[in-house]
């Protein structure tokens, strides 16, 4: 039909709206709604429970900022583990860095998977490169299940709503700190401060307390709520503020810069100040 | 009446729905559109045109960045023009700054000052400071038949549409190469990469072969299109980049701060690659 627009409530009063050229799928999966629409200016747009995931056009800014900061933070991220994530694109990202000999996407719900590939061809037509493993299972539980393996774990979940809601606690970045080696890292997707500062800040608190090095950075994700979506990093070992120059060698983004990956952890005031 | 939204469509299909508790004000001036509306996210928010100028909630942003990158690269900054920006945030910004003696407003639409100061007083209210001289005048003249008399201007127009499409020329920017004097500098705001690329290249290209240093910086301000914000700075003499670590002092800001000052010329490969 047409004349039709989908509309996000970011807040109880605020949202977006955009409009739809067609609704491509509608599904209810055993974990969440599952949606994928084509908008005129997003093109292809996956939505989980009514809320946007990603999108053709903007999908490459929380994909970049979310592999290729803790990827060039660890010296030699051989085993990365991606949990939920389930439309391929941080795994994509992740395959860019040659050191990396094993990615593992643990998604809960395989319906997200099945539906990125045949709709979102270019972000998880990485899916199935032979260093790639894919899981449908419980992150929660993958990661209480593993032990000094892996590397870097990067937590692409959906908000703390639905299935994710376990993984926004301290028992989960504990186990985390479990799962990965001696000198292991992790970024976690945690949300936007203009409408979830007290989040932030609690888990901010939360991973400082279990990672010697902890930080917040930002980017803008135009379909995101407020446009400035924040990412956690508890580290064990290495900063992110102190990667030397050597470290970086070009990779193919429209986002991430190396001078972009020492930026995007200088904070406007009141976002710095939920890390106090 | 209850139930009330108000849509603004930032393209022709996209754009961000807000809650509205009560409309304060709907004028049709001289020259635009007014419209404050009282909003449940956001505060009380000034419409252009249909377009948000600023809500109580976020206009700090906005009006700290357009002020103290300036401010804090001139090292005296003593007579200040803003073009526009009858709400006068911009000018309670400048007047943190001891170093200036005057700083004038030129506002084409007394409208806007008028209702900013009944509606927004937090943000209206240093218009009145013996330091301002309000003019309601056109920007563009004002500048035309200004010479050798700025340290510092400040351009805090709409879109290009209306009444500020010749704020976007490079006969403007012209004029104020010959308002500023010999090591003054500019900022303006210049809207947003995602859907306005093309206005952010030539306006830096135009500002590029009037000034010999020109730079691109950006803020988010979430109830603008996209989240990201550029504004284009040009300049006789100083660079923003080369600040000294003594010229910063502390000024009450809830989004500015002396590291991202530096950090928000740090762009994003997209956005960098309209300035090249």
């Amino acid at each position: 039909m047409s004349g039709l627009w989908f509309t996000e409530l970011q807040t109880k009063n605020f949202g977006i709206t955009m409009k739809v050229k067609k609704t491509l799928q509608t599904e209810k999966t055993e974990y969440q709604m599952l949606e994928m629409v084509e908008t005129e200016e997003w093109g292809n747009m996956l939505l989980l429970d009514g809320m946007v995931m990603t999108s053709q056009k903007d999908e490459f800014v929380y994909h970049e900022m979310m592999a290729h900061v803790p990827l060039f933070t660890h010296p030699k991220p051989e085993e990365v583990l991606v949990v939920g994530g389930g439309d391929g694109g941080v795994i994509r990202e992740i395959l860019k860095h040659p050191e990396v000999k094993k990615a593992t996407l643990v998604e809960i719900d395989g319906k997200v998977i099945e539906s990125a590939k045949r709709f979102l061809p270019e972000i998880a037509g990485k899916l199935d490169d032979p260093r790639v493993e894919v899981k449908v299972a419980d992150g929660f539980k993958h990661i209480a299940e593993s032990e000094n393996r892996y590397d870097v774990i990067l937590v692409d979940s959906t908000e703390p709503i639905g299935p994710a809601v376990q993984l926004f606690t301290k028992g989960f970045y504990a186990g985390i700190a479990n799962a990965l080696k001696e000198d292991g890292l992790f970024v976690a997707q945690t949300d936007n401060p203009w409408f979830k500062g007290d989040l932030i800040r609690k888990i901010f608190a939360d991973v400082k307390e279990i990672f010697p090095i902890t930080r917040l950075y930002t980017a803008n994700v135009p379909t995101y709520p407020s446009g400035l979506w924040t990412f956690t990093l508890g580290s064990k070992k290495y900063d992110p503020l102190k990667v030397e120059k050597d470290r970086f060698y070009p990779v193919d983004t429209k986002y991430y810069t190396e001078k972009y990956h020492f930026a995007s952890f200088v904070l406007p005031k009141f976002v710095e100040d939920l890390t106090k």
